[in-house]
């Protein structure tokens, strides 16, 4: 706390970083890297529970608190305008919270002997100490590029923040791209795929393993691949992208696999993303799965003076009992919170994730939670399985509609370890109870017996996840 | 197992009653009065486990197996063809599954140190005592008809079963009435006002107490009346019915309350329903709840020979810790399947009920749990409660609508009690993260932090029961 960078008032650049000598104390310095979801709630919690303490945010990127999920509905044109993703900007942040942060600055060393960030003004090239008591690092996680030829070409993007989406968007604006292929079929790759039949692109879709969606069974991602056949996503499973061809102007004409060559002049990678740690292991941090920061339940890393959340920390899962990197928004943001209100002085943990996630393609919701059956096998874990099909509502209901739903419990107990939902609208949310099942640890009796709400507008007289559960016990 | 009616084979009628003789054991006799959900979800149980005993039921109406909840959807004309209500007929039960229901058949006393019933045939009004090992009542319940003058007028109906909703189809097909007037704001009450809006009937709902929904908490009900009022429901509450009108046809033509005349050429009476265990409190079994017959988490009533499910029956309440009366088709169901299991020589228990029942108004979806702030207070339970208003889904994503949850909390643990929710589309099917979370005995705080499912289609990046855990804690 003794180290203080002089004040610059009056400067035509507002200060990268200010401290106040007040007659009793110094107050505490809170430097936080990285100004997206895990950051910023981190950012806000501590400033409602500390007014004092000075609050410094530096982020790589040009936005602060956006909704990178909302990406691909911005692309699709669901959302009009690309400010509605963003929930605050760092003006905001100024103004109503006193938290500074400034915007294109990159973090490139943490001297945690110092206590001191080294931070570049992107724009000025200029390089800056910045001491701190207290560290959050929430760098996020990077898109996987991969190295093939032609991966720069034109017409290739990643998908991975405010400054991708509004490329994309332009790009398809101007080229009006009437070939895309995207690469990866997980969150991202379907949900971007959606995004480009609605911009009137005919999508085939590349995934080297076997299935769309890996973090669920196989025979759940048939149901979902089935559909996005029929609604008219030529699939390319089995086949690793080798490279991209282009043309004179540098521009991305062809995506070659090791069985086709896929014209495109738009080439959309969702292959799958890795924390950004490399500040954390360059200090000596330790890391976790992923090469993710290792916190505890506090978000605390292995040093005592730096707390790291969001895409970048582990979470522990409560199903595997261990930590994990698990890269979403929601975690994001009560990862943020747990940091925040540790950093502010108070102790509360973060009990952990389970792995749930929900996405769309189209009509068809799919939704995930706890341990998949080939999580389970990978664990060792003897289980038992059901797949039932049934329907969102009473049958006779209008708009009543295919849900498909898988339990997977533990052999001897039948306690639930995990579920997977595939089906249409209404099916999705229906995660949340077996996620709520799990983490209590109810078995699938428990839930078989559970007292769900029923009415034919919403649901058949036994709630499809009961359907299930009954069939397994 | 000794007593015998003698087979009739060849009779023109279908025998009533029959039993074979096997040489080696007499087959078990089931006997089951009541042949909607709890009483056929019984029989097939049994018939499932129990290949070889004889399953008689007696059903005083006309339908097997109908569903009650779909009534009002019917009158809306959603649901085209009454028939579309029948899960099964008797004529499938006695093919498919060999369950010998007789409909038009009233059970009028259970003889139980004879173990037999003594049933009218009411096509023929002749009396037939049936033998039995094993009875299951499963009676149902009946609407409450207040005893005033002009409440048998023409245009006067209830809505308890398939009889009713054909009466009231071919009025409204009739008669076109303009005027509605809907007797009571619960369930009943709500779907019956939309079904009424929906055949362009003007509709005035009046009820006694202050509110709508009185299984919800005022501040609740308050958002679902400001709705309704907003959808062209006259709301009369605080009104009591003193009489029914009528014209020298005997037809109804106003509805007089204690303060107002409201004309009136349909009036649904929606006012509450009361467990049919008539029989079962004159044969001297113990009686619950509203004289719901009592039994235990087996089925089994006072009488080791006699069970009893659905809405005649009493639950045991999970949260209140005592034996209920809640009359839902789900649960009844629950009743049906343990009571037929437990019939047919297994042991399995009730875990209970917690009180879940969601139902729609127009688009408004309505759901409710465990317990609400005013029967915590009933209880003398010291609760701490929020209410919170947020998206269904992310608030720049097109279709995001308002949702208003309340959260009842144990004061000290604050292990949560019960929760209410009101919204639009997506909104009612979330009680049922709230229905596990309480069933699970977890508290707000492991709700705030639970690992529920988000995306921009689905949710705000914290679900709205999670907004109101946050407020809680």
């Amino acid at each position: 706390m003794n180290r203080l960078i002089e004040m610059r008032p009056g400067e035509q650049n507002p200060p990268i970083f200010h401290c106040k000598i007040n007659n009793e104390r110094i107050m505490e310095k809170i430097v936080i890297i990285g100004g997206d979801a895990a950051g910023m709630t981190a950012a806000s919690k501590i400033r409602r529970t500390d007014k004092k303490c000075e609050i410094t945010v530096f982020e790589k990127g040009e936005h602060t608190s956006y909704a990178a999920c909302g990406i691909p509905y911005f692309v699709a044109g669901y959302v009009d305008k690309k400010r509605h993703l963003i929930a605050r900007t760092p003006e905001e942040f100024a103004e109503k919270q006193r938290i500074r942060v400034n915007i294109r600055h990159e973090a490139i060393k943490i001297d945690r002997e110092r206590k001191e960030v080294e931070v570049i003004d992107l724009k000025t090239k200029k390089s800056l100490r910045i001491p701190y008591d207290k560290l959050l690092i929430a760098t996020g996680a990077s898109p996987v590029v991969p190295h093939v030829d032609g991966i720069k070409a034109k017409g290739v993007f990643t998908v991975s923040n405010l400054t991708d989406a509004q490329r994309i968007h332009h790009f398809i604006q101007k080229q009006k791209p009437k070939k895309a292929v995207v690469v990866g079929g997980g969150y991202i790759g379907l949900e971007m795929a959606e995004a480009l039949l609605e911009r009137d692109a005919a999508v085939s879709l590349i995934d080297m393993s076997p299935q769309v969606m890996n973090t669920m069974d196989e025979d759940m991602a048939g149901v979902i691949q089935k559909y996005m056949k029929k609604e008219g996503v030529k699939l390319y499973l089995n086949e690793g992208l080798k490279k991209i061809e282009k043309n004179e102007k540098g521009e991305a004409i062809a995506v070659v696999t090791d069985k086709h060559t896929l014209q495109a002049d738009l080439v959309i990678l969702g292959i799958g993303i890795k924390p950004n740690s490399g500040l954390a292991k360059d200090a000596g941090l330790k890391l976790g799965e992923k090469e993710a920061i290792l916190v505890d339940k506090t978000m605390r890393t292995s040093d005592e003076f730096i707390w790291a959340a969001g895409d970048c920390a582990t979470s522990y899962h409560l199903v595997k009992e261990k930590p994990v990197s698990i890269a979403l928004g929601t975690v994001a943001n009560k990862h943020g919170l747990i940091a925040g209100t540790n950093m502010s002085g108070a102790d509360e943990e973060f009990p952990g994730v389970i792995g749930t996630a929900i996405t769309k393609f189209k009509a068809m919701e799919i939704a995930r939670t706890g341990l998949s059956e080939k999580e389970a096998a990978e664990l060792n874990i003897p289980v038992k399985t059901i797949v039932i099909t049934s329907k969102t509502k009473a049958g006779y209901y209008p708009g009543s509609e295919e849900i498909t739903v898988k339990l997977v419990a533990e052999e001897s107990s039948l306690r639930l370890l995990g579920g997977q939902i595939v089906g249409f609208a209404g099916s999705g949310k229906r995660i949340d109870t077996l996620a709520a099942a799990i983490t209590a640890k109810l078995t699938a009796r428990d839930l078989a017996f559970m007292d769900l709400s029923y009415a034919p507008p919403f649901s058949p007289v036994w709630d499809p996840v009961q359907i299930a559960a009954r069939q397994l016990i």
